[in-house]
């Protein structure tokens, strides 16, 4: 039986509800065939977006109401709430429909990061929605660290590298038992050790990072990253452009060097990629969309990247 | 080994963030000493204060703001997700700090109720906090039906009874792995069938109903409420007072025909155990404080309900 984490792309979900409801649909329907070609699966998902919208609505409603500071730790388990709520639903009804009575289910994920981890003095993460030039003004006034994207403004937060998966060992005995999960939402809640205690950190952790490091903790078989392109490419929108099929470790430090993958896009990808070639030989590492899922596990499209 | 469902009152959470904290805490040591004796347990949750804290605010953001409504399946999702977090993170501190590492996790949990409930035409359940007149007014304007208690005016919403909990086998697969399982928490996601889809309805279910509901179907030996009191009383508060050590069915069915139990308060507690006696004849309902709770278990304190 094969293993694999799959990590679903946050704005692949979609910016709101109803969007996230269209784009789960179609996700699940690959998703199945995948079960039913016999692999256990753990899906993650980012939050970006969405972890945006619940921190700016909880600030807004501060200003007029006594309530506690819903932190950015609250913030993403509320994420990992809502959407794993709709994951979950929409990957048993698809099951079903094929008849496949296979148990679904969310954890709900803290990954541990390092108290003294060089991003929390480096905010590099992108949250929320594009701002225009008055609303990156205002969240500005409000403290919030506002980036110049090509496509408007947007908040940027620290971004920590996963160290551990708190639960990895119930995800772990869910897979045994046959069951699908879905894990590690928005990248997991950022927490950092004190002790025993847990403490909840102001930062949003790449998903990709965490789902390689789950990936390495469950012995996962394959490493799937979804985006929206159905291979790496270099020289991106260039005459030059070249879709990669494999990509050595080195290799992939080559590109890197050369600033061949976008921030924030691409790049995080790779690197996330090759953390699991590295933390765990067995593993393949592959990049694809949706659509090349399938026949990228069976090495058709996608970039696989190799050690 | 034992299997024990613990539900955990809605209001001691406490309102809001921090006193949820210091209520949890508290909490937690009892439930670490059920585990270091052996047993087997799932804990749920009631999200009364938090659901209705969640409603307001996307309502109010909505005002101002494009974004979809956050309905009340939604928002349960969402108290599912940060009280879970605070809970299972609390529960594994607690393990820990006596040498207990067992995996605590949380399950987004869903739960079918009928269509055709009558609760639907009839709102029961008190959510949010107490209002006044005014706040009352506005709240009536907005379409919610709105109810005058002792204490102030509150929110009511539909309450239909569980009819069957769909995460059931992932909470038994992690109970049969020796793990802590968070579940139900507010009565679970509210949903109805309609074919293999399961969709969101305006509801909050008991939690004491649903994790009656629980405590039949993953078979479990108890079922215990946390309540406030150590034990269930009847002529409450009159000088004729009276503290039930057991209470047979027809007993309960008694008391409760005279109106001895308050409704919205011990009533449900009550009927959810009457139901779980009915459904699982193996399993022992007992009604006690957190401060009773191991006591009762060993039968020297609390409420037994019996067939």
């Amino acid at each position: 039986m094969s293993r694999i984490v799959i990590a679903l792309g946050g704005n692949a979900l979609g910016a709101n509800l109803s969007d996230q409801m269209k784009a789960v649909q179609k996700t699940s329907k690959k998703i199945v065939e995948l079960i039913k070609a016999g692999y256990e699966v753990v899906l993650t998902h980012g939050n970006g977006p969405q972890v945006g919208l619940m921190l700016d609505c909880f600030d807004s409603y501060k200003v007029n109401h006594d309530i506690d500071a819903f932190t950015m730790s609250v913030c993403v388990s509320i994420t990992q709430g809502y959407i794993g709520y709709d994951l979950q639903n929409v990957m048993r009804e698809a099951l079903l429909d094929v008849g496949l009575n296979i148990p679904v289910s969310t954890v709900i994920t803290q990954v541990v990061v390092d108290k003294n981890d060089p991003a929390f003095s480096n905010p590099t993460k992108p949250i929320g929605l594009f701002l225009n030039e008055e609303q990156a003004q205002t969240a500005r006034a409000k403290g919030e660290h506002i980036v110049k994207f090509d496509e408007g403004y947007r908040q940027v937060v620290a971004s920590p590298k996963p160290q551990h998966i708190v639960e990895s060992e119930t995800i772990k005995a869910l897979l045994s038992a046959g069951q699908l999960v879905i894990a590690c939402g928005g990248g997991g809640i950022p927490v950092i050790e004190q002790g025993n205690h847990l403490k909840g950190v102001q930062a949003v952790i790449d998903k990709d990072f965490s789902s390689a490091k789950l990936a390495k903790l469950i012995h996962a078989d394959y490493f799937v990253i979804l985006t929206a392109v159905d291979k790496v490419y270099i020289d991106f929108g260039k005459p030059t452009q070249k879709a990669i099929g494999t990509m050595t470790y080195s290799e992939a430090e080559e590109y890197i060097k050369q600033g061949q993958f976008g921030k924030g896009s691409m790049l995080p990808k790779v690197q996330a990629s090759m953390q699991v070639v590295t933390e765990n030989t067995n593993c393949v590492a592959l990049i694809t969309s949706l659509e090349g899922l399938l026949n990228g596990l069976e090495g058709k499209t996608g970039t696989r990247i190799i050690p």
